[in-house]
């Protein structure tokens, strides 16, 4: 290693070029083939290498080129990841060698082999991990490794490590409150009711949320269809200081980056731990400054949690770990056998919320009900409020039109959306084929059609459910309308609906009490 | 999937351009950002994509760019090995669609929360590892899932199916035999000496050997000091056919395309489990044909087996998978506690060779020695062999010169080198820096030293032993010369060795009757 690092010193220096290639979120580097600083058999194509110049040094990719448009012999051209990281002109000399893997690596391949790794050896992973030293191979060695197995205490590391590499937030308030679900469920929008309702009783609830990522919608995305969510750590506390709440989007403030990146390789490995779903959440939390969480665990055969049984295993990792931060942690089980509201797609849901918030009596029955039983939970945090009186006073606060006047003032706040809110204006009706009562509707299938239709790209595009569970329905009445704004995405999106509906149907000759939960 | 697949049908279809960019193993392609085919937040720059054209499909790694030079808004970018793997000429028309993952994920992904693989599963795995459906990563999650836990079903079904993915050769002879050491001693170019012995006698040798990856010199890399190894199967059989033997590169082979695949990801992570070492060469050794295999582990504190304990888990590992494929597989534990021979690097190390082969009074005892134990056990295969008298033979094959003259004809039949094969101009010489007798040699550290000269590079750095274990030295004697062509890397080379020679040396003022092993 040693040998390596020094090597660099009589390597040919080469001048930065920026070339536009955007290569994510790795370092990328391009070198002519006919470069100088290029050794055949020492620098392959796609190896890892070293850049240097002065004390500033990052890890990339190589791609070793003959297009001399791209760079010239002397040359090194970076990417833009690249480019941006290190931080120095175009022109200003560099060097690249081969590049030796980080050090924590040995603690990476201790884990694979067993081996449980100390609070320090966590840090120096995360270290790495946040400074992009880690290529996304070694990024899958370490979730991979930790998959299988992780103590408590290494699961505590994790957290704390993952909190102190990003932004900490500090707040004047002693309590600070958050909800946080764990997805899955199409609509679902409740964070868009819950903080103004808790802002307008006067709790503070700076509330960051993910776009979609493999869904149609994530909440940031529904809420830039009402305001700006591309808000940095200093706009978000002038917002917070005005409102008591935000609902902005969480990759500007950058609450956890080792989550960011680690979540690049969980996602096309489509890797599901329990460790790293915990450590991913509390460590945002953590950064945030909560101090009281409520956790939304979706239950059903379609969510991400099939049975009661996971959800209490899930449910004591998070409390575990709140106690060992002194997060006060509570930690629900709902209902998630099929979508909460009737939207799904970013227009489409933020009607559902405005609907809710104006006491629109079409408004989703059951998005109120479970945004005022989140929002209960919440207000009990506060000392003032007596026990139990926690639903009363969220739906005073919704009735009342305080909660939409928080909104409105969370929207001025943050400023207007620029983002297109029509509706698509292309539509399909997906029809029952037979008599019956909705027994099932499949949360995954629904995702994926409101996807094909164009959400979230297209914030119009989506579905709008007519039918629910315990709902009877005719044959040829409709399921739920398909919005689209491209012909091909709507008949694509139609095409694997009449494939595969979603719904599920009992055909009951006699008819039953029950009614939709 | 089936709507991610079914929407390429629409997507724009663009032409197709070779863009010389060098990316290793790894599928690129390249887009430009006002593609009409590029539809944001469904691309992202790194993302995988999924290449059509008719039949022809091809998963790869996208970047975006904005570089006008390198493809137009109607183009798609072919990286080489991309463009080599897809075979439609540029110009022609390709869609690009988002990727699924490869199907055989979800036994990898079982494989990480534990689950025990069947052969199918693994054969799934194998295959669209071997057409290059596999992202870094995801051969990362493989190779990691593998690494804590594999049943002996689980290690044959892999051999099984690495041996099925690529060549398969077939030989007219019943008996064909093979030697493989696991590597990590410096010089140690015992086939060089046993291959022409094995065949003078009249057996079957077809040896294939690899290029160097961390050490200053492979089989290949030595032999092609002397000849041509870029030598494929056609070319090999009648090499074969000549001469009984070969000794070539196995790169032009192709015997076990999906290890060559996984080793690329285990080296920079710096895996090395046993049961993928055993697979790798299993599965190479069937694919080659072999029935008599004859595995080198050599033992010593910097060796890659520790202890004698290692190395019989290793041998137990070997043995089964050899008798469940019917492969004669003996095992053999040899000195690993200093190099092989006094050449370290090419040209050095196929001076040793010849001069065993020649009977030079001054070639190493030491690479004699243990070809001629090698060699004695691969010759007790001939069923027309007495029993015992396997040294004998292979002694007397050497010293009479035949296996020389087969050497000869190997070089002959393969074809000179056109590599430089002189020794390095510049050199220096480490010396003692007190009295003593050398009491261990880091195995290692030569290497690393032998590398950072220049090995294998350039062919003639590199080092040559002057001492070796139990002997005596004084204050101020050279230990070793260090080879190289260029001024900085012999000056890193010997920085290097000053801070540590890699010899250790005790000081026992009894001359004592130890001598070299």
């Amino acid at each position: 290693m040693a040998e390596h690092a020094d090597t660099t010193k009589c390597r040919p220096q080469l001048r930065i070029r920026r070339v536009s290639l955007d290569t994510g979120r790795e370092n990328v580097v391009v070198i002519s083939r006919h470069s100088s600083a290029l050794r055949p058999d020492v620098f392959r194509g796609f190896s890892r290498v070293e850049l240097r110049s002065g004390s500033k040094a990052l890890l990339a990719t190589l791609l070793i080129t003959d297009e001399d448009s791209l760079v010239g012999r002397d040359e090194l051209g970076l990417s833009e990841p690249a480019f941006r990281r290190f931080g120095e002109p175009a022109g200003n000399l560099i060097t690249v060698s081969p590049a030796a893997s980080p050090e924590s690596l040995d603690a990476v391949r201790g884990k694979i082999q067993g081996r449980t790794l100390n609070p320090d050896e966590i840090n120096a992973i995360i270290d790495d991990l946040t400074h992009y030293r880690y290529s996304d191979m070694e990024i899958a060695a370490f979730l991979i490794g930790s998959a299988s197995f992780m103590t408590s205490d290494e699961l505590v590391a994790l957290v704390e490590a993952m909190a102190r590499a990003g932004t900490q937030l500090k707040w004047p308030n002693p309590i600070v409150v958050d909800k946080h679900c764990i997805g899955g469920i199409p609509g679902n929008r409740t964070s868009m009711i819950v903080v103004p309702i808790v802002a307008a009783h006067g709790l503070t609830i700076p509330k960051t949320s993910s776009r979609a990522i493999t869904s149609p919608a994530g909440t940031a995305d529904t809420m830039e269809v009402l305001a700006r969510v591309d808000v940095g750590v200093e706009e978000m506390k002038e917002v917070v200081a005005a409102c008591r709440g935000c609902l902005i989007w969480g990759g500007h403030v950058n609450l956890s980056p080792a989550d960011d990146i680690l979540i690049s390789v969980e996602r096309p490995l489509s890797l599901d731990t329990r460790e790293q779903m915990v450590a991913s959440i509390m460590s945002k939390k953590l950064a945030a400054g909560s101090t009281h969480l409520l956790i939304d665990l979706p239950v059903g055969p379609t969510a991400k949690l099939a049975n009661a049984a996971d959800a209490m295993r899930l449910r004591k990792l998070f409390e575990f770990v709140g106690d060992h931060f002194g997060i006060a942690v509570e930690v629900i089980t709902t209902d998630g056998r099929q979508p909460v509201g009737n939207g799904i797609g970013p227009v489409l849901e933020a009607a559902d919320v405005m609907a809710v918030l104006t006491n629109d009596p079409r408004a989703p029955a059951d998005l109120r009900e479970k945004s005022l039983r989140l929002a209960a939970h919440l207000l009990e945090y506060d000392p003032q409020l007596r026990g139990g009186s926690g639903y009363a006073r969220a739906r005073e606060l919704l009735d009342s039109g305080a909660a939409m006047n928080k909104m409105q003032a969370i929207i001025d706040a943050q400023g207007r959306s620029s983002c297109r809110a029509d509706i698509g204006k292309l539509t399909s009706d997906i029809v029952a084929s037979e008599d019956g009562e909705v027994s099932d509707i499949n949360c995954l299938q629904l995702n994926r059609l409101a996807r094909t239709a164009g959400a979230p790209i297209d914030k119009g595009a989506g579905i709008k459910l007519f039918r629910k569970i315990g709902d009877r329905i005719e044959k040829g009445q409709p399921l739920y309308r398909i919005y689209a704004f491209d012909h091909s995405e709507l008949d694509l999106a139609v095409a694997a609906a009449e494939a595969n509906s979603g719904y599920t149907m009992v055909n009951r000759r006699t008819p039953t009490s029950r009614t939709g939960s």
